[in-house]
Parts: structure tokens; C-alpha cells; sequence
């Protein structure tokens, strides 16, 4: 027994030695683990830092693509003005992203961003002075501009993306007011646009303001930017009434026809191609089934509106005509600008088919009311951002952003959505127009608002600018025929001795 | 000897039980080890997420240079035509995209992709109604669109990508068929292309087609996107016949220069811009070596043929010619897009140079043959779009892309590749030109092809769209120096008040 | 005690037994982990991969941008000269990048970044034939272009931003001696330019050489590319002299204005875009925080000189002057490229700002020295390239890039960057000024440099190319005005019977 316990007790010995030393070979062979604990925490540190190098190569990006509609508006609203106010109108377009630029780095990103109440930021005011660790995001995010922590992104990312967009509104109102406004004085009403106006309600929506928190969605702006550009330039075309010569005693709508509809058509084109910056842009990262879907919801409601604008003028107006398909395709792409994330790709078809008939009728419309608008900026960033926004509550499906809109009317979700919507429609309107109105009779009381109708008559180019757009092309007498226009209407041109020199001419 | 033995297997004991206890504690070292795996896990699952992030930025960004193709094609167009044919162009060149867009969606696509027979896609025909579960490729993939599952994109980005492609077929036929087609009938056309002709073709070769199966390999589209359209542009110029003063009764051709070299030379950038989102985004992956590659081998052919179109109109005719400059480099993009991916930069070269060369006698050929195309849409597109198939068999190595083209005649690799590529260019051109001369036919037909002759005269844009580009811009007579034209040629002008009138003026 | 020992052996045989077989399972648990480290490591590889990705893309696109400005100077530059030069302006600026690829490909590109020594690249020379395992960086690098070993992108990337970059220096030739210089000659000096000189200044401070080694900053080109421009411009000016009728006897300086404003705007708006390539993307790299800073600082430079720019011209001149408005954004954006890296936003905005003075009085001193530049380039690219130069001595912080420029003389830095700045300012002047005298000299005195006086006068677009960009649109007589200004400046016209025809016209 003793013996054979001893041999028994050895064995064991042995062989759980054995195992045991077993049990330390294979703890040698992962004796690497400690070492990919630290390359697995490496790697998830640099997967981290790869999502956010892709995320702002995208959003800068498409910033640089939103920065060039710089370009398409300038084009758009010279092409579709008169020869005579093109050097202004490119001035005024070309300027004006630099005003927005200062104005938006001195106030207008913290307004909209900046930690504050319900109506307004209130942090990290003045040129972005606020704490900031982007591209922390989330609960790591430490700052004072929360309401845009949920982007991972730096922060001069963040800042020149919203920028862009900033500068996009005041765009806007330059083509409304165009061949009447002192160039001096749109640059400063710019300025109280886009480092006053364009932030507060901006903050409402996209800066965790009250809006946001009734309820109200608004993916790419066609509230935040469009119908607040297209709010405030008309307060501008009221203030300013029409352009000399628009509206005839007897109630006749004069047409003046752009000067230069190869201008107007590469507008068009850039700022379709710009606003896949824009909508596709506004996801702030690269999320692959989002940014393409946005690509082509985009892209379908600009070719279904300018379809349909097409038929509709050739329908109503007897020939197709460019201006209003370009205008059409403009509709399409504001309308779908709200609602471009969250509706299928058939909505986005149906939203810009309506969008470009409406475009159509709103030109006629805002002609009939007298409100002269010589690019049609009222119908298009007016009339379909607010159409646009309201879609939103139509069409919207809870699939594409679950926990966000929910489902709009059409698809099953009831009114709530909608009625939020059109809450935020009325809300933005009444405090943009009234702003716009007060700073635009402000400015008009103090500097001047309108040029002389000299000046007018004359062109802004020479009267403001000292130069011409095409000094050595030969255009036809649009000064004579004024002058005509305006002895028949009964003005008093005994009074202006320059312009009896040009109609001596 | 008992107790030694105690000791000894006391010894032994203790031993093996810390040995087996090292054994333990080794292995609570890596007790994060089940975590890691789960973590590893994870991080390929993102690391796979930031692939096709970083792949669909690449191709939604390409796919906006090709978008913004359409305004190079608009201008250079536009430029190379009249004045009084310059907002025809314009918008021909505009709507024609939202025209591709809709009937690429509505079923130009599921016949291009669409799981088929050798000749089409027969599966999700419509509005892009097939299963699909995409950015999911290879095994993994379930749908469909089987022959583009490659892609490591979600669907939608496949869908814009392609929809680009499709659009810059139909603008190629605009050119071609310039200053004398009606609007509304080139519109129909357009939908016809890109709804059914273009995908057919492109099933063959990109669809998984039977050319596809034969060996045929283009890698960008000169032959599925280029030639297509310049076969169906010379179908279109057949069947409508040469502009009214082009070609003399004595044979004698004609010049009609553009109207706007400044237009002319924006679209020619323009497109050279977009070429760099056509032929790199073409991997529609961002494989680093494969798209630095294409870029230059893409440029590279545009600066050789830009330089020997201009080194060989100086030679024989006289002077370089903007004109000829403009259709050298499109030439040598058009031939290269076939190649692009396969040769080395030194073929690319080669390849460019010789398009330049074959371009300047082609645009003659075509003016020899009384074939009226106002920008050389043919010379450009069709004669080097076929070059451009064909030196795939030419000049493609194995080395860039290993078992697919394989090597090229020059390269070592005999004929094969080169029979493959001829028959290609064969099947397309038959199909393409039968196809598309029905249709225009047919068009013609019903409908109406080609507007009056008064209205040629006096120019579309006041025929068509009641309107003018440069409406306060003086320009010569074109209309009355036509009209001398007309009554020499023996024009029976009597019938027309309408010109009568104009030859008052 | 023998059946205690027993026991006790027996329970700690079992006891052991079950650890050392813990120790077994756990390790067993961790069976994969061999297979997780071989995952782990290809994770790391496909993580590398991933970032050359992201790289790659983000230095194609930004190379894309920076192509386009060739369309953005093409504009500027025909827009501010007369209709008649048009067609040659838009050529030379289409042409000049093909003859800058192959220049750059076949010498260009070994010159600058091949090994050497201080003064010149030695090594793959010829048409990039040198060894180079790039992506590989750093101490993985193998190949004779070490200088630019620290970008992670492949080698034809590398080469394709490079490319880009060396077309913008010849293109600033362009504008500066537009509307006197022949064609071919032009052509010719471009390839000397971007084969010999660009490359030798630039391998002094981007490819390692001695000026670099001295500790001379420049991020993305104020000295290596648009001073460079400047000085080879400054060559052809006084090569050329001025144009005729640009200064009276009297002294009188004669404001020629440029032709089409519109084609100026799309132009400076096409640059600014571009300008996000050209900046941000020199890092070669997408670091975010680095890319979003750039584009911010390069924006908001711009946008300071547009605004000082114009409030000057508009005090001292009278008018807020368009085209003094273009060159001041432009003068804001050559000044920020330099320091661009290296500056707050706040920096940037000075930079700017004193930019947008400067090259208001340096348009006005060049013309005192009638050095006749027709778009300000010399102003612009010269003046404010040697000033953003400078500006690095000045503002540069260290923070932004720890152990590269250090701070700056306005930051604590001292004196010693400052020093290098202006030493490398000194260099490339007395180098690129030199070798660009005696390339315009050598091509004087053999092909001819400058048009005859009658060609200058009907314009270079009949004499050059045989067209005109506008034939259809009746242009005021500037061919009969100079005729007069030549007669009274006593010019024998009588030797020229074509002017004499001219001038009964």
C-alpha cells in the first residue's frame, strides 16, 4: 500500500506538475497579452483619431464646396441684374462673405452656439473666447459650446462649417435689394445680419434653443438659413421699394430682363454642385449611408423642381424660359435642404415637384404685391424654405434618424411634428422680419439706404464704383430708354442736369 | 526513507503547486484577454466602417466633379455656338441632367446593374426597387445589383456615382446636335439615352455583360460613356442634317466660330477638373497607389494632347487655335479614360499625344464628310473614345491591376486583349448608332426634330425660349448676314414674312 | 501521522492538481490569443493602411483645388486685360500648365526633391525615375527622394501636389506680362521656369537644401511659389517694358481698364476656393486640428485684406474699386500662405488686414516705376509674397507646431527666425530675379520676345491666334483711340500700311 501510495502519490506529482508547468507554457504563450492590451487600446485610440481625420476631412470639405455658392450667388444675381449694376452686384457678393467672416468670428458663433438660455448664447461671446476641447465629443466634451459637442470634429472645423453657412444668408438678401442699395450700406446691414440676426435664430434651432427643445427639425437649413436670408431680404424690398421703372402707373409690371444668362446658368450650376456641401455637409461626419442618401435626395429634388418649373413656365408663360427653370432648380434645392435627411428618396422627388411649381407662381405673386425682387430670391429661399421646413412634417420617416423627427403626417406620426414645424416658421419670421426692418430703417435714417435715382438710372456701377463691367462692349441705350420711361411717367428730370446730358446722348 | 520521501513529495507538492499557481496568476494576467478578443473584434468591425467611410467620401466627391461636368460641358457648348443659340445650349445642357437623373432612376440603372442575361439587367428594374444590402460586398453581398457588389459603398452611393456617368453621356449629344434641334425633342431624346440605350451597353461591359465576359476592359468609360455618346451624337447629326450656311453649294465648308472663347476655356477647365473625379473616382474605393496613379496618368494625356493639338493646328493651320487647343485636351482625357488605370505614365503620355494629333484631323474629316457637329463633339468623343478602348489593347501592363486586363500587344501580351477591345468598340457602335437613329428618327417622326428654318435664322433662343442671352449687348448682324446667305443659295425666302422682315432691319 | 500525511499529500496533490488544471483552462481561455495577436497586427497594418487612405485623398483633392486655380488666374487675368488680348491671355494660361506637367515630370520634380546637396536635387532626375517605396515614411523610407520621405502617400500623390503647386508659379508669369509677349515665347519660358528655376529655389526650402538647413520657414509657398512668380515676373516686365500707351511722355500713367469684371470675380472667387487646397492641404497630411486651423486662418486673411483693400482704395481713390477689392483678397491670401500653419486666427486676421494695405500702394509704386504688370501680379504675388515670408519671423508661435519655426520676433522669439526669413527672401530675389533676366534675355535675342508694335495695337488675339473671343459682340474702337494715342506720340505709322488701313476703319 505505502509503496503504492508512494508511486501513486509521485505520479500525481508528476503529472500535475506537468499540467501546472502545462498551465505556464500556455500562460508564456499569451505572455504577449499584457503587450496587446496596450496595442489594442493604441489602435482603439487611433481608430478614434482616424474617424476624426475622416470626419473632418468631410465636413471641411464640404465647407470649401458651400464657401464656393459664394460664387454661384454672385453669378445667379449679376446674370440676372442689368448690365449697368453688375460691378455691384459683384462687389456686394464678393464683400460680403468677408463681412460675414469678421462678423460671425467676432459674435456670431458664440451667439449660436455659446452656452446660454433658450433664445440666445451667452458664452464664449467674442471671437470664440469660450473653452473648447473638440474633438471630444459627448460626455467627454468640455466647453462652453454643448450644443455642437455631439460633432467630432475640431473646433475650427465646426467653426469654418458654420461660417460658410453664415455667410450663405446674407447672400441671400444681396440679390433682393440689388440695383437700388447703397454698397456702403448693404455691407453694414451684413454685419448686423450675420453677427446679430442669422445667430439668434440659429440658436433657437441648431443651438439647443427653445426650438429645438419644442420639437422642431431643421437638417440644413432651410429655416435657419434660407427663410432667414429670405425673411430679411424682404424687409430690405420693402424698405427700399421697387427699382425705378418695375412698376407702371397703370398697375403694368415692367420685366427687366437679366443681362447675362451664361452668368445665371454657371450660378446655378456651382450652387447645385455646392449644395452637396451643404445638405450632405450638415451631417458633420462622414456616415456613409447618411451622406449618400442626402447626395441623392438632394440631387432628385433639384432635377424634379426644375422639371417642373420648366413645364409649368412653358405651360403658363407659353416658352420655357432659363430664369424661371433656374429659379426652379434653386426651389427644389432649398425645400429639400430640411427635410433632405430624413425623407426617401421618392419624397425628395415629390418635394421638389411641387417645390418647382410653387417657385413659379410665388415670382408671379410677390410681382402682383409689388414687392420687386429683381433675381426672384423671395420665391426661392423665402417661399421654399418655409414649404421646405413644413415637409418636414409631411414626409419625414422615423427609419432614417431613429429617435429624432419621428414620422410626419404622411407617414403615420400625426400632427405634432408639423404643428412644431409650423411654430417654428412663424416664430422665425416674425422675429426676423421685424429685426430686418428695424435695422434696414436704421440704417436708412442714419447713412442712407438707396442711391439716387440718378445713380439709378445711371447704373450703380459708375455711381458707386467708378467703373464698368464690359467698358469696351457696346450695350444698347438702357439709360435713354429709362430716361423715356421716365419722362412718361411724369418724374421731374428738369431738376437732374446730368441726366439731360444723357439723354442728349 | 518514509520521511525522506514525505519531504520529497512535500517538496514536489508545494512545487508543482506554486508552478501550477504561477500557472493561474500568468493566466489572470491576461484575464482581460476574453475582452480583448471582444475588443478586437469590435475595432475590425470599425476599422471595416472607416473603410468604406473613407470610401464613400472618395466616391461622393468624385461623383461632385463629374455632377459639375455638366456646367464644363454647358460652357464649352455654349461657347463654341452663336450667340443667338446661347441660352438653347444653356438649357439644354441644364435640364438634360435632371432628365439623366430621372430616368436613371426611374429604370436606367436596374437595366445597367440589374442581375440579368448577357444583354440586360432584368432584376429591380424600377426605381431602384431590388433587395440590396450594400456597403455589405463580395460573399457578404445579398441583392440584386451582383455585378457592382465589389464596391464597399452603401447603395445610394453606387446609384450617384453612376447617375454622374450617365448624365455626361446625354450632354455629349447636345453639342453635336447644336444650334438647330428643337428643345422639347432633344429632352425626349435624353430620356430615351439614358433610360435605355446607355444602360444596355453598360450592362455589356460594366453590368456583367457578355462583352464583359468576353475579356473587354474599360476602366472609366470611353467607350461605355464617350463613345456612347458620340455615337448617339452622330446618329443625331445624321438624321438632322447640317446648320443652315455650314456647308456651301460648291462644297465649300464654312467657319462658324463661337461665340465666347472666355466660356469656351471655363468649360474646358472645368472638365479637366471633373475628369479627375471621373477617372480616379472610377475605382470608387480610395486604394491609395491605384487613385495618385490615375491622377496623373489623367493629366498627364490632357498636358500631351493639349500640347500637340496646339503644336499641329500651328502647323497646318497656320496659327494655334484656342478653339483647337480646347478639343486637343478633351481628346486626349476622353482617350485615356479607357487606359487610365492600367498603363504607366509614360504610355500616358503617348497616349495623350497621339489623341491630339488624331483629333485635329478628325474635326476636318468630319467637316469633309458634311457631317455638322458645332463643337466637335465627334472628333472629341467618338473617334477618341474608340482610340482610347483600343489602346487599353495596346498599352495596358499586368503589373498595375494583376489578373485583369493582363498585357497589352505592346507589352508582350498579343492580340487578345486588342480583339476584345475591337470587338467592343464594334458591338457598341453598331448597337449605339442603330439605336439611337430610331429614336431620332422616330422623334422626328411624331414630334418634330429640327425647328423651322426662320427660326435657325433668327436663332433658337428667341424661337425656343422667348429670350436672350445677352439681351443689352450689341451683336453683328448674324441673322441678316445669314439671310444674304439664304437668298444666294437660292433659298425660297418669299414664303417667309417673318424673315422678309428681318431683312428690312 | 503516516494516514494524516496521506491524506494531506493526497488533498494537496488534488488541491495543486486543480490549480495547476485552472491554470490549464485559463489559458485555455485564452486559446485565441495567438490568433489575436496576429489579428491585432493586421490590424495595425490596415490601421496604417486606413491613414494612407485618408491621406491620400485629402492630398489628391486639395491638389484638385489647387489645379482649379488655374481656371481662377486664367480669369482674373483675361478679365483685366483688353477683349483683344483675350483669346491669347485665356491660351497662354491653358496652355501654360500642360507645358508645367511635362516640364515638372521630366526634370522638374528631381531637381527639387531629389538627393543632392544644398543647392540642387541630383539623383531621379529624368522623368521620376528614381527609386522610392512611398508610402513608406520615415526610417522605413528607401529611395533618393528623402526630403519629402515624411509624407505618408504614394509616391504619385506626392508628385501630383507638387505638380499643381509648380504650375501656379508660371501661371503668376502669366498675368504680369499679358499683352505684349508672344505666344511661343511664353510657352518656352515656362518650361524653363518650372523645369530649372522653380525647382532649384524650391529645393533649397522644401527639398532639404540650404535654406532649409538655415532654418528659413515656409508652409505652402509665399517665397518658393509666389515670390518665386514674382521675381520671374518682374524679369519679363522690364524685359518687355511696358505696354504702348501705358505712360505718356508727361509721365502720365494711363489706367487701362480690363475688358470683363465678371470673368475677374469668378476668377478671385475661384482662387479663394482654390486657396483651400493650396494652404491647408500642404500638410500632406489630414491631421484635423492642423487642416481646420489653416483653413480658418487662410479664410479669415483673405477676408481682412478684401475688407482694408477696399476701405483704402476707397479713401485714397474715391470708389470701392473692384478689381483693387480682387487683388486685396488675393494679396491676403498670398501673404497667409507662408505663416499659415503657424499663426493664431487672430495673427491671421493682421496678416491679412496689413496685406490688403500694402497692395493698394505697391499697385500704385510699380506703376510710378512704370513697371506695366496689366493684373497686378507684382503687387500681389511679389510684394506680399516677400510680406507673408516675413510675417513667419514675426507671428509664427511655436505651440502650433512644437520644435519647427519656434516663436516668432512678436511672440518672444527673438530676432534669429526673422534673420532666416529675410535671408531666404534675399536669396531667392538676387537667384530667381537673375535667372529669369537672363532666360527672357536668351529668348529675345533668339525667337523674340515681344509682338510687333502693330500686332499690340489690332490686338494678339488676330495676331497670335487668328480669332477673337467675342466675334459676334461690336467692341469699342480701342484699336482707333491707340492709333491716335500713337500718332501723338509721334510713333512713324506711316511705315505700316495695316495701321493705316486700321485707322480708315
Amino acid at each position: 500500500m505505502k509503496t503504492r501510495w508512494k508511486y501513486l502519490s509521485l505520479l500525481l506529482l508528476i503529472a500535475t506538475g506537468v499540467l501546472g508547468f502545462a498551465g505556464v507554457l500556455r500562460a508564456e504563450d499569451v505572455a504577449a497579452a499584457p503587450d496587446l492590451a496596450t496595442q489594442v487600446a493604441e489602435l482603439q485610440t487611433k481608430l478614434g483619431d482616424s474617424k476624426i481625420a475622416a470626419d473632418t476631412v468631410w465636413v471641411l470639405i464640404t465647407a470649401m464646396l458651400v464657401f464656393f455658392m459664394n460664387l454661384g450667388f454672385a453669378m445667379v444675381e449679376s446674370g440676372f441684374a442689368r448690365a449697368k449694376n453688375c460691378v455691384n452686384i459683384l462687389s456686394k457678393n464678393f464683400m460680403v462673405f468677408a463681412a460675414s467672416s469678421i462678423a460671425f468670428w467676432a459674435l456670431g458663433w458664440g451667439l449660436m452656439f455659446g452656452d446660454g438660455n433658450g433664445f440666445a448664447g451667452l458664452s464664449g461671446l467674442w471671437f470664440l473666447n469660450g473653452a473648447d476641447n473638440s474633438p471630444a465629443s459627448g460626455d467627454a466634451y468640455q466647453g462652453v459650446y454643448s450644443s455642437i459637442s455631439w460633432a467630432t470634429v475640431p473646433f475650427l472645423a465646426k467653426f469654418f462649417f458654420q461660417l460658410v453657412f453664415a455667410g450663405t444668408a446674407a447672400t441671400i438678401v444681396s440679390g433682393a435689394v440689388a440695383e437700388r442699395i447703397k454698397y456702403g450700406s448693404f455691407i453694414i446691414f451684413s454685419f448686423v445680419l450675420v453677427g446679430l440676426l442669422y445667430p439668434v435664430t440659429g440658436h433657437w434651432i441648431w443651438g439647443g434653443g427653445w426650438l429645438a427643445k419644442l420639437g422642431f427639425w431643421d437638417f440644413a437649413g432651410s429655416t435657419v438659413v434660407h427663410s432667414v436670408g429670405g425673411w430679411a431680404a424682404l424687409a430690405g424690398v420693402v424698405v427700399l421699394g421697387p427699382r425705378f421703372g418695375k412698376y407702371g402707373k397703370d398697375g403694368k409690371v415692367n420685366a427687366i430682363p437679366g443681362h447675362n444668362l451664361t452668368s445665371g446658368t454657371i450660378g446655378v450650376l456651382i450652387l447645385w454642385l455646392g449644395w452637396f456641401g451643404f445638405n450632405p455637409g450638415s451631417t458633420m461626419a462622414a456616415v456613409p449611408g447618411d451622406i449618400a442618401r442626402i447626395c441623392v435626395t438632394t440631387n432628385m429634388a433639384a432635377a424634379a423642381a426644375l422639371l417642373t418649373s420648366t413645364i409649368v413656365s412653358w405651360m403658363f408663360l407659353g416658352k420655357p424660359d432659363l430664369g424661371m427653370s433656374i429659379n426652379g432648380c434653386l426651389a427644389g434645392l432649398v425645400a429639400i435642404t430640411a427635410p433632405c435627411a430624413w425623407v426617401s428618396v421618392g419624397s425628395s422627388f415629390i418635394i421638389g415637384a411641387i417645390a418647382g411649381v410653387i417657385v413659379v407662381f410665388l415670382v408671379l405673386m410677390f410681382d402682383k404685391l409689388k414687392l420687386d425682387d429683381p433675381v426672384g430670391a423671395l420665391a426661392v429661399h423665402l417661399g421654399n424654405g418655409v414649404f421646405g421646413t413644413i415637409c418636414v412634417g409631411l414626409f419625414a420617416q422615423d427609419q432614417f434618424a431613429p429617435g429624432t423627427t419621428g414620422n410626419g403626417l404622411l407617414f403615420g406620426g400625426g400632427t405634432k411634428l408639423l404643428m412644431a414645424q409650423l411654430t417654428g416658421v412663424g416664430a422665425v419670421a416674425v422675429f426676423t422680419f421685424t429685426a430686418a426692418f428695424i435695422a434696414f430703417w436704421a440704417i436708412k435714417a442714419t447713412v442712407g439706404l438707396r442711391v439716387t435715382l440718378e445713380e439709378e438710372i445711371e447704373g450703380l456701377d459708375i455711381g458707386e464704383h467708378g467703373q464698368s463691367a464690359y467698358p469696351e462692349f457696346v450695350t444698347k441705350k438702357a439709360s435713354h430708354q429709362m430716361l423715356s420711361a421716365m419722362v412718361n411717367a411724369g418724374v421731374p428730370v428738369a431738376t437732374s442736369s446730368r441726366i439731360k446730358q444723357g439723354s442728349a446722348v
